[in-house]
């Protein structure tokens, strides 16, 4: 079984990797950028069966080692 | 507009980052993963109003900046 997770910051926390994005791509000739955010992707690959335990199991990782749930949210995705 | 691009190591190239997570989660006594891979995550809030026309800006963006095509692959979504 798969898992997918996205690992991005919270709206409104500074995102400085983002803004030099945002400006490397101006600098490159890309208009009409507004914004840009980056973000983390986890792919998972794992033994479990059972999508429900396996989401429960996936959420766990994610608030005790793949995301600071101070400044980042995450999304989970089974498949 | 939005686009989300997702980057992601090409299959058969080491991954030492997930390689570091699994090894962690292992760790951490979440038993049961069979491999981690990393990726990134890239928001892009654009002034573009046509689908097509985004998506192949953002594919230009992939191949010039975001992506290092020798080594990732790089999906968008246009949303």
């Amino acid at each position: 079984m798969k898992a997918r997770v996205t690992i991005m910051l919270k709206d409104g926390v500074l995102d400085p990797q983002g803004e030099a994005i945002r400006h490397a791509l101006g600098g490159l000739g890309h208009r009409g950028v507004a914004g840009v955010r980056q973000g983390k992707l986890i792919e998972l690959d794992l033994d479990a069966t059972d999508p429900e335990a396996a989401r429960a199991e996936v959420a766990r990782m994610c608030e005790g080692l793949l995301a600071n749930t101070v400044i980042e949210k995450y999304a989970i995705e089974i498949a």
